[in-house]
């Protein structure tokens, strides 16, 4: 599957993929801005902005841009991360060209008026009120904050409530102006999908974006430690996190698998080890996040406040164990679920749209199946081990708790354990 | 795209749906059997067993389950609800075999063993324990149980900590022989399946399961009510509910394009009333829930202690005046979310395996697109405003609070908003 690009004038990329037998198409338009982008009285602004296009435009109103997408049974909706904003559309095919003209619309022409800011500010804290009353989405907001304290990076999306409260109306559209650019920018849609038609109607639309990229985030510094929040919860959430590759450094495919192989599904150690041998847990798993400069390796699990310190302490000798025992079987098995997964992301037009939205951002180009195949062909045991060893040493760990007391270990103390 | 189906001579129905141009597949085993079928000391066993057949079986421990699924990159997944349990996998299409000899294995001959279960109910707790730190979503516990208190109908699928503690081997085991019959299966398949391969696959796996149908669970009598649980949490959450129609109802299609004009997306009356115009709340939306015997339309919000008393009651007059003056052109709106959702949902092998499995256990077939879109757009305006005002009536009201105290009224206040 290999997907058709071209460039606008204003070096806006358009990147689209075909899919034969669908009827429908998905759509997005990926910006290479997000909060990493921010300084600390500016966090939150990212995602305000995301928000407050959705308040009106210079052709439509909020109930304008709402109906005239579900008049045609669409979706249109946003989101903004440490590094990217999307703004994205799911359509019947027939209707691609009302998807970009109302995705052009936001971004080209928002209104950001003084009084539907005040409004959706208390839209925003309510959604922040809901982040902090989910423990297992909070507690990755202070992870990343040990991780990189005092950093854009470290800062979470959604800003601060004194932020939030803060933004004018002229801050938020500085903002824009000065970060949104098109040479930032990737159209990519998915599905049942006309290149040169795509291309014509994201000419018309967005050809009038500034041009340029935007400046160049800080880059981040990884220092670690712990945060304990005591809650009166059911559960006590821990996250351990230690730095990770970046997006295109040689040691991803590596540090993927050994994910994969620690906590990646229910034959994964960590699984097998602390929820089926043990019954510690419900919940338990790892990921892999990589940015631009940085990375994060973290594992997530919630547990009861007598199992906690006996469930972080397993967790981390399963963890320490697997930079060295690595099987040829596990890694057989870490392979057909990476490849397998490709293949299963590759039939939804929605998931392929975002994939090939990002990928363009990151790489300047869609990564080729079989160049991914070949990559995780290629590591071998050995080296899975070796980088997933250096990878666990490389700073010190950071630990997040979020829930009832617990005697769980100081993490210079847990630090021990990772040999 | 019709299915084929047909019927093993135990009774056990096969069907799957054929999608070109697809290189994976999704198959499940749909059990017409949930938590509906316990009494008050059984409650939590549907889920127990659930949990217990991947813990062994004759011919695989709980490690090669985990890793025979795995070893081809395939997910093998289960769950209970109040009247389904569901064994699913994903997988490559050349997979398709072991993917019906796993599922058939966890059914056909799981252990049951007591020191393994012993373990299990540990995981279980903790679930549990995960379920109440998660308001938004304990919360539908509770308004289950207001709307109908004492029955099986209104209790939770994961049951009690008590009762879970009290489960022996030997009830679980006894659970299954008296609900596990092949009359109330359907294994259901999508993607790139041929069907009478399938079909032979199924008769060698499953053809062996005792024939017969469950014992008819009681009928579910509403109640409604209020309940109030104060705890320390950023937001006020609240759940309201009145009974709706059964899957089979006349009236299916008018609640349900009520309940999409009510709450359904962002141009939705709720969405723009509660959130647009006051900016009370992040999240507001609404949802049908049909059964067999009775239904549940239910309003969910979340807001801050302030706000509470206001946005609930905006949401009640909000939801009370759209049974009066719903506009031909919310009408058509709502069709064409409703008919877009549809062609989106037939794109997904996963989503439509799921689909197919259901509707064969509640209609004994797949209802056809064509009679789907034939039967939303026969639906009135004033078809709609009737059948939704005599639902908004139908019964008292029942209400969930879950969050920091608040003034918000009484029910049987509440409900007198509601004409």
């Amino acid at each position: 599957m290999t997907p058709k690009i071209s460039t606008l004038a204003n070096g806006l990329r358009v990147a689209t993929l075909h899919m034969p037998g669908l009827e429908t198409a998905a759509l997005g338009l990926y910006i290479d801005v997000g909060a990493r982008s921010e300084t600390a009285a500016q966090n939150g602004i990212a995602h305000v902005l995301e928000h407050m296009v959705f308040k009106g435009t210079a052709k439509r109103n909020a109930r304008q841009i709402a109906e005239d997408i579900e008049d045609v049974g669409g979706h249109l909706n946003a989101y903004t991360t440490r590094d990217h904003t999307a703004y994205y559309a799911r359509i019947l095919a027939s209707d691609l060209a009302l998807g970009i003209d109302m995705i052009a619309d936001l971004v080209t022409s928002p209104n950001i008026d003084v009084d539907d800011l005040s409004k959706e500010k208390e839209v925003i804290l309510q959604e922040l009120g809901q982040a902090l009353d989910t423990p297992d989405d909070i507690i990755f907001d202070h992870l990343s904050d040990i991780a990189w304290p005092g950093q854009a990076m470290g800062r979470p999306v959604i800003g601060t409530a004194e932020n939030i409260r803060s933004f004018t109306a002229e801050g938020v559209k500085g903002w824009q102006t000065h970060h949104y650019h098109a040479g930032s920018m990737v159209l990519a849609a998915a599905g049942k999908v006309d290149h040169d038609r795509l291309l014509a109607l994201a000419d018309k639309a967005l050809g009038g974006i500034a041009s340029g990229t935007r400046p160049e985030p800080e880059a981040a510094r990884y220092v670690g430690g712990e945060r304990r929040d005591v809650r009166e919860l059911e559960q006590v959430h821990v996250a351990l996190a230690v730095p990770a590759c970046t997006y295109t450094s040689p040691d991803y495919y590596a540090q993927m698998l050994f994910s994969v192989m620690l906590g990646g599904g229910m034959s994964s150690r960590l699984f097998q080890e602390v929820r089926e041998e043990r019954g510690l847990v419900y919940s338990i798993s790892c990921s892999l996040s990589p940015y631009t400069d940085t990375g994060m390796f973290s594992i997530y699990l919630a547990t009861g406040q007598d199992n906690a310190r006996k469930a972080v302490a397993v967790t981390l000798e399963t963890w320490a164990k697997a930079t060295r025992d690595i099987t040829d079987k596990e890694m057989q098995r870490a392979k057909a679920q990476a490849k397998a997964g490709l293949f299963m992301s590759m039939e939804s037009c929605a998931g392929l749209s975002e994939t090939l939205g990002r990928q363009m951002l990151i790489f300047g180009r869609m990564i080729p199946t079989h160049e991914i195949i070949a990559a995780i062909d290629a590591c071998t045991a050995e080296q899975v081990m070796r980088v997933a060893h250096a990878m666990m040493l490389d700073g010190p760990l950071s630990m997040a708790i979020v829930g009832p007391e617990t005697d769980i270990a100081p993490v210079a103390e847990l630090q021990k354990v990772l040999v």
